[in-house]
């Protein structure tokens, strides 16, 4: 017999540590998890990753120590067929999916970023969900202060120093509120920065920050932060995204090459696909937890629709919650087998906190007390110090944040990931992709929108010598000869266009005779229309 | 005035160092280094990050905390104009290319590895130089454990778990020891490994490992690393190196997935331009360490070819020369500014040591005493200790030593690292590259040699429906059809492969009409071909 749980955050691994305790003496049921990785990120504590507070290693616990018993697959969640009871996932360093049947199954998939509902978020936003993201967000904080030492183009100073979060939840704050202590605290080792310089921008659609909380910590919160120097933007939405600016929504335009997001959470598009009830994208669960006309399916977590017992009310998604339903979970997984009766869930929650970086942070404790301030801090970390998992991180977490009272804040960073070779970017109407003269290190083809293509002459005026549409490319020139852009390239209309680096046109271009072909034919096309243009007007466009 | 360092490693970071104490009083003197990362790495204690017993920040240092009063410029090293004494960096993000002048010059580029010189090491073998290496290396390490952990496959188990290091000198075999404590001491969290199948191989193309070293020495070194199950391949050669295999030069072929290579150093190509002397691809310098024949300019460290003054023989490249090279430079750059006398580089080596992982160590001191065993480990760990630069890092370094003791050995990987979408193979002849039913993920453009494409028929037997060579594809049909592979396709040469994974196949598919258009032609000729081969024999090799 298998009892198959989807999911290693909160929600899967707690089904999975409680399950194997209760079934201990259990010889022939084996329980199973499918995991994106084999660790299990300890998300409160992802936020102090990014300053290095913590190592970025403290966080996480490998589910191997805390489900030794437990069979784990790596892999993504593909396809689950109810019917055939199996479900389909696909494994990395394999390139045949593997099919595991079940017995019963545990939905515990949590959320997806939908960076789609912003134009250019996809393409431009950063993440802040995992543990890869926040090492990619420190590695660009880092990147972006060295790069800023040494530039002397006040526009672009300017965009590389400010960072704008989106988002004022509990993630987002945090977040915010790390990186501010961050860059504030490393800027004296960047002799051409100074800190004067630094914008940190926190844009929340509603009319406070932290919504979760009664207002008047809300308040204090929003007082604390702006004392520390964060922009906190009110009512504001973020409409679009382009490399270099983001957009609200009453036309306000932020120059910033760092821009977060911790908006937009939505269905695990697998879950959506499922033949159960839906709310909001949810998967419905009853009040045991089990998915309704699919006896053996059980939901919980981010990515169940839960409605607690006793308050009737709706269970919001949070690890406290999660991990309350993992246990009831995992008693009626084991009352079905054994045949008792199952437990409606009902939990009240203990309370709600926040940290606001440096020595602070805020929280309601069992819906009456308030704190903030050192006190709250403090707090903040013995409860989820004490929540832990893992004797040996709980060791190593209370080491570091010794450490990090008495050794100065670490700066390096880790390029060990390749630069994407295949890209996206968005644009707005009216920008500049790049300018003639300039070295070219992409070739662009246009997905969406229109460009036109600059020449600017002798005497400084620019003329449009071309417009190009939807699977048109342009830059080649720049690439196939070596030479600076000979035009520049501005979009007309709202544009996405797919890139790709020096490395894998050259790659392509060099072995893939069909799109050398088309390529030369073009670069020929486009050189005759050049040589005739001192008279019909027509020239080059390929950059 | 600007003095203008080329290189991070040891010779640029210490020349740096020294300049800064002796200038520290001439404000009209910039001290600029060019660096590709913005941290020094500790080179001996990288070896000790693949088995965690180090954290993955303990070997290095930031450059700005070693020397805060240099211009750091982070980016890689373009031309060199030793006429106008500028030189060309290119920076990460930014697409134009900085020209820095300079009036002293200092090379200390170090090497690169040249993995050419075998036959699909560049395309499969890993580096064990940087700290991306050992971060690659070792995640690579536990997700092939974890993939093992479910292989049914004999075969394919029998890869996973065998890990192979090309290159018997101190890193080479300071890695394998590593990896050898690593795999076997975590094997235990894996239900479904058993140890006794590890193969943990080391190849030495000389008739002992640790040449450096007395042959005694060696010998200890054998018998210990063979006590602990290292297999030690004397005189053999890599000759090729596939996805699954190490092939040898007695045509020994050795099933594995995990390759490293220590071997193939190489001089860096932007020194090998330069317009001076050379030996070996390295710099000459004089025995004041200056560029004959260009005043101003020093070399050292691994990139520069230096005689003793003293000894009169060639010095070693190993961070205990490249530091006291560094010291030398320094001087002789201030005694050029200040003009008094510049003084000869010499020095005699205090001994050379290796770690061989688990308390154990060998080495020579003073070129007389010989140590090995616990001893030489603690000896080790003084003297390597005691060479780090940095406060912070000496007190991490220790207290990991200490917890590394206490605490469990980690085996959480990060994948912060995408897929590369674009990527080579190799194979060698005879070579199966995919088989019909297969899933695929992958489209491959030949480079160079000839692959089959083969039909199974109902009855089993397979028939070779086509011969395709450099510049067709192949496998892009099961991508266009997202079908199971229509075909096998297995090299009939030595083969080299362009490789785009689907989701960059997809994007091209896409967006670029051009590509679309030839692949379309393509599939309706091999899908006419298809449905003639009944009568002729000739059909589709589209995979």
């Amino acid at each position: 017999m298998r009892i198959l749980i989807l999911g290693g955050g909160f929600g899967g691994v707690y089904t999975a540590m409680h399950l194997q305790r209760m079934l201990r003496r259990e010889k022939d049921i084996e329980i199973a998890l499918v995991s994106k990785e084999n660790y299990f990120v300890f998300q409160p504590m992802l936020a102090e990753v990014i300053s290095g507070s913590l190592g970025l290693f403290d966080p996480i616990v490998p589910i191997r120590h805390l489900c030794p018993n437990v069979t784990l697959y790596l892999g993504e969640v593909g396809e689950i067929d109810l019917k055939r009871r199996s479900v389909r996932i696909t494994m990395v360093q394999r390139t045949q999916p593997l099919d595991i049947a079940y017995d019963y199954l545990v939905l515990a998939l949590g959320t997806v970023d939908n960076f789609g509902v912003v134009p250019g978020l996809v393409e431009h936003g950063l993440h802040f969900k995992n543990l890869g993201d926040a090492l990619v967000l420190r590695n660009r904080l880092i990147h972006t202060l060295e790069s800023a030492d040494i530039e002397q183009d006040p526009q672009v100073r300017r965009a590389l120093l400010t960072f704008v979060m989106a988002g004022g939840g509990f993630s987002g704050v945090e977040a915010i509120a790390e990186i501010n202590d961050f860059v504030r605290g490393v800027a004296r080792r960047y002799p051409h920065i100074d800190p004067g310089e630094f914008k940190v921008i926190l844009l929340q659609g509603g009319p406070r920050i932290l919504l979760e909380l009664p207002e008047a910590l809300s308040l204090y919160s929003q007082r604390l932060l702006a004392r520390r120097q964060v922009d906190i933007r009110l009512n504001a939405l973020l409409k679009a995204v382009t490399a270099d600016e983001a957009i609200l929504g009453d036309g306000t335009r932020i120059r910033t090459r760092t821009l977060i997001a911790t908006i937009g959470a939505a269905a695990n598009p697998v879950l959506t696909a499922l033949p159960c009830e839906h709310d909001r994208g949810r998967i419905v669960a009853d009040e045991n937890l089990e998915v309704p006309g699919q006896p053996g399916v059980w939901a919980l977590g981010d990515c169940a629709a839960i409605i607690d017992s006793k308050s009737k009310e709706r269970c919001p998604p949070t690890a406290q919650f999660a991990t309350r339903e993992a246990k009831c979970v995992a008693a009626n997984i084991v009352a079905t087998i054994r045949g008792g009766p199952k437990r409606p869930f009902s939990f009240t929650a203990l309370g709600l906190m926040g940290s606001l970086g440096h020595r602070s942070a805020v929280g309601q404790i069992l819906n009456r007390f308030k704190v903030s301030g050192i006190p709250a801090w403090l707090l903040w970390r013995a409860i989820y110090w004490s929540k832990m998992p893992g004797l040996n991180r709980k060791f190593r977490v209370a080491l570091d944040w010794t450490l990090d009272v008495v050794l100065q804040k670490d700066f390096v960073f880790n390029d060990a990931a390749p630069t994407e070779s295949i890209g996206r970017e968005h644009f707005e109407a009216g920008e500049t992709i790049f300018r003639q003269g300039e070295i070219g290190d992409r070739v662009y083809v246009i997905v969406e929108g229109e460009v036109e293509a600059l020449r600017t002459d002798a005497s400084g005026s620019d003329r449009v010598i071309a417009r190009l549409g939807p699977g048109e490319c342009f830059g080649e020139m720049a690439l196939i000869h070596d030479a600076p852009r000979n035009s520049s390239a501005r979009t007309a209309t709202r544009v996405n266009v797919m890139t790709l680096r020096r490395s894998a046109f050259n790659s392509l271009f060099t072995y893939l005779p069909a799109l050398r072909e088309s390529f030369t034919q073009m670069v020929e096309q486009r050189q005759a229309g050049e040589s005739s243009t001192s008279r019909s007007g027509e020239t080059s466009a390929g950059g």
